[in-house]
């Protein structure tokens, strides 16, 4: 069986290059260890490889399908979904009370990058039911607590978020659903219509959770005026409550999950129950919209592991053509590895891969932080740093995935492009995350509107003040010198393109934000790039004091000179944009295309 | 209907920014005149339209199967390609004695481009088989010229190019299908099999004509003992000639051209022809790929124009959200074209296909000179030059037509990944252009390792004068003197850094070619730039003279500001690598993956 991700280089990330057993100083982690870290790590690996694994193919060609007004999954969904529930997945990050496992995030996360790169579709179903349990526990009352979480925790329940709808896709200020006062304190009659739901309506659960929102009749305009209901599929008393599976998306990708178009109180019977206060569901969803996009960001790298560990497999056994500079030709082919430019397609996917990782890791480890910070300063610095880090780390590997399942389909060939291995799929199932819970373009803004300015710049300065930290510190290993002078120079480019940019919003939102996407692009280059100078510096460690596993250790620092070489000088090709006047994007005008 | 293509750029392209009429000057196109290109232009969209178009989504639902050990294929294409046939398409190209129309090919690949960009798989049939028929015709004895044309000119018979092997991909010198001598002169014993051939076997024509390399028993090792064979699935008698269908792929896109898995003479009765002289296989081919490979970059750059003619479509209609200074939340949404990072992505599309056709066609006009030319000396640099460029304009558009219908399905979001729209379908469909007719890692080797290099570099050079030539004309036009400056300026960073990379030659073929892709890249990027510029002085000089359609002229104007502005500056951090000293991708080692 083709490995679909890297155990050893998990166990580096988490152990090695950064320590997330300092979590366990955490009086709510007190009880975990390392030990039962990779208990937890280990058990994924087994779903994955035992029951994942082996539908991976069969979700792809077999497709849900909305039969009789209800969407019939793979069969095989039913009982893996169960699986989840009875061994703690969903719950796994609760409190002991709530039959948790007080487990951090950065554990749960990198779990589900184990299920996600084994089989990306059959991933979907759990964490969406834990995002929308986790919503009703967080800020539901004891009675919604009571009546749904517990069927969700089982599995025997799916949960789902509800925000999209036509005229409200990145404009969530437009949702149009709107929730009517009944005469029963918290509970509305919700009408409208959801489209894109994910897990929306399937025949594997007894029944669909959806955390929905909607307007109450009179709400303010815009995000302000924006409630979060709880809205099943059938009443507590097994009553169907009105939500209407209209169709189902056929999908280029991840084709095992279904998504629904769901029409809710067509026959004006639909119940939803408010969930916490009226007008906050916006700040509500939000809380879990962050953990939801660090989550896409590592279902993408998840993917794209998967898509490096099949075309490095494939470029050690096909053998095609000779070393360059053989002229003899009845001298055997050579493994395709041996081409410094198939090598160069794996580093880029290597460089990618546990580039992101290790970015993705930085910033869960944060998150559980933040989570228990007990000290305010801290903890508004912890988050500062967490909201400008989150949509590189959503963006970075999302639109990086895309080109590093492409690198592998390219290292297969024409066998890349047929149906005989998984690489097609995997590009394919890559494209969606780009999109997935906001645009790159909308993260763009995000970042360079919103997170960059916001607290006089708190989280930018954090950002440059950890990164120096790193390049201060990298001085120790003369051995990287070369790697950390080439890092120091783009990265001082890269602060100068930055501040030039920052001078544009005298000239008003339109031009400043113009080329947010390619600011959040060279972020996103920088950070990675960071991330490779951390992990080099880890792995010259372990060999300075001596540590077997040389391989290893001289793939990583020859990974990171790849990175520095190939791929941060990208940036300078954005810095240009941030130093021009120049604004054809704002000047062409419609007619003109 | 939504548009594929833009009728007012192609007739820009052909008629205005390059003067495809000059070619009627001479003899064997003398007939023609601008009437007849565009009655062929507009007869090849009649059938694009009407007979093309409706199946494009069929085709790609109800893919090929191999039933029976013959591959049916969906029932329409047997009219389409007769009506190719009736209509002259397939021998458009070839001589009033042989039947054709002596149509220049500039016009022949243009038309091509109408029919890819409305049904990329349904185009692939007839151009197969005409470059087949051209084959024999150009190389063949007078009988087998006789035997075998007339039928694939009328579209009875399928013709093909049968090369790969599964041990002989990229490395073609590694073929080991065989030919064995019989006592009848130039009837050989074939067997072997061959892979991914492209309509290799299929149910809408009568007969398929495998155009196939083989080795003939005792030939040199390498390429020097490739000899190409006319192999029919039947005999001219009408019997089955030994060629057996094996397997079909199933691929990822362009799902209603069929590829197939031959094996060639399991039952010893397989008979094949001897094209031309022995030994000479590969030079014939050859003289068909370069034609071939500007035919993939054509059809790249068709599929990003019907994936960039729809997500333009979209933008238009779609609204949401607002412009960015607007907070009034009571207006209504505007078309997501108001948002700048939407037009950003719409002018990159507009700039990679529009940019891309004016190179092809740029080769085309070449190209048909090229073999009218009656100057040895002229006839010499205008295939020096071609010869050149073949590998940029083949690679930059496969490359970048991947990027390019990429950002035509993150235009649409959502529903660009369902398959409610056709983007999903270009999208999978781009993906195969980067691997067809060579690989873009051996399309670098072949750039940098031997077309730069050959005739003490004429090509390279005739490419920077005529680069330079067009810079000066440009000073012309004042009011496009910061885009001209722009490019002179990379122009020269991109000339120096190539000097650069030249000096690595000193330390053999594996340090100067590790960055041959690298190079590749950087000169498509150039050629574009370059392109770009001839269109903005012919769109202004069509302002200077007050020419209506502000509009159109307006848009050239300002893509070209934008390939400029954000395309072109990619090329210094490629231009980085070409000065570096340092090489992860040869030092990398396979045990650090």
């Amino acid at each position: 069986m083709t490995r679909f991700y890297s155990k050893r280089d998990l166990q580096f990330q988490l152990f090695e290059n950064q320590n997330c057993l300092e979590l366990t100083q955490i009086p709510y982690f007190a009880d975990h260890s390392e030990e039962t870290f990779r208990l937890v790590l280990d058990s994924a690996e087994q779903i994955a490889e035992k029951s994942l694994r082996p539908l991976l193919t069969e979700m792809d060609r077999n497709e849900p399908q909305l039969i009789d007004g209800k969407i019939r999954i793979h069969p095989g969904m039913k009982t893996i979904i169960r699986q989840f529930g009875q061994d703690g997945w969903i719950n796994a990050l609760f409190s002991y009370e709530e039959g948790g496992q007080q487990l951090p995030w950065t554990i749960h996360i990198t779990s589900g990058f184990i299920f996600q790169a084994a089989n990306y579709s059959a991933s979907v179903f759990p964490f969406l039911t834990t995002g929308a349990a986790n919503l009703i526990r967080t800020f539901g009352s004891k009675e919604l607590i009571e009546k749904f979480t517990p069927k969700m925790y089982s599995g025997a329940w799916q949960g789902t978020m509800a925000l999209t709808e036509p005229d409200a896709g990145s404009s969530l200020s437009d949702i149009s659903t709107t929730a009517f006062p009944t005469e029963a304190p918290g509970v509305f009659r919700i009408k409208g219509q959801k489209i894109y739901i994910s897990a929306g309506d399937h025949d594997a659960c007894e029944n669909i959770i959806h955390l929905m929102l909607a307007r109450i009749q009179g709400a303010p305009a815009g995000t302000k005026g924006i409630s979060l209901f709880v809205v099943p599929k059938k009443r507590i008393s097994n009553e169907p409550n009105d939500v209407l599976t209209q169709g189902i998306y056929h999908k280029m990708g991840y084709k095992g999950a279904p998504i629904a178009h769901l029409m809710i109180g067509s026959n004006d019977a639909c119940e939803g129950y408010l969930l916490g206060e009226a007008n906050q569901g916006l700040k509500y969803m939000f809380q879990m919209m962050n953990e939801a996009r660090l989550g896409v960001g590592m279902n993408a790298v998840a993917i794209a592991s998967a898509a490096f560990q099949a075309s490095l497999a494939y470029a050690k056994e096909r053998p095609q053509g000779r070393k360059i500079n053989e002229k003899d030709l009845s001298q055997a082919q050579v493994p395709i590895i041996e081409h410094a430019d198939v090598k160069r397609l794996l580093l880029f996917q290597k460089s990618v891969v546990e580039g992101s990782l290790a970015l993705l890791i930085y910033c869960a480890i944060l998150s559980d932080k933040i989570a228990h910070e007990v000290d305010s300063s801290t903890k508004k610095e912890q988050e500062a740093l967490l909201d400008l880090l989150t949509p590189i780390a959503k963006s970075y590997p999302s639109e990086m995935g895309v080109q590093s399942t492409s690198a592998a389909v390219q290292i297969l060939g024409g066998a890349g492009y047929t149906t005989d291995f998984p690489v097609e799929q995997y590009y394919r199932e890559a494209r969606i995350h780009p999109i997935h819970e906001g645009t790159t373009g909308i993260h763009g803004l995000d970042l360079l509107g919103r997170k960059v300015l916001i607290q006089e710049g708190l989280g930018w300065k954090l950002l440059q003040r950890e990164i120096q930290k790193s390049v201060d510190a990298a001085r120790a290993y003369s051995a990287l010198g070369e790697l950390r002078q080439s890092f120091e120079n783009q990265f001082k480019k890269f602060n100068h393109g930055a501040a030039q940019l920052l001078f544009k919003m005298n000239q008003g939102p339109e031009i400043f934000l113009s080329d947010a996407t390619l600011f959040l692009e060279a972020s996103g280059i920088i950070c990675i790039a960071w991330m490779w100078l951390e992990q080099a510096k880890t792995a010259q460690k372990a060999l300075n004091t001596g540590a077997a596993e040389q391989d290893f250790y001289f793939g990583k620092i020859e990974t990171a000179r790849y990175f520095m070489e190939y791929e941060l000088p990208k940036i300078k090709g954005l810095i240009e944009r941030f130093h021009s006047t120049s604004y054809p994007t704002i000047d062409m005008k419609k007619e003109w295309f």
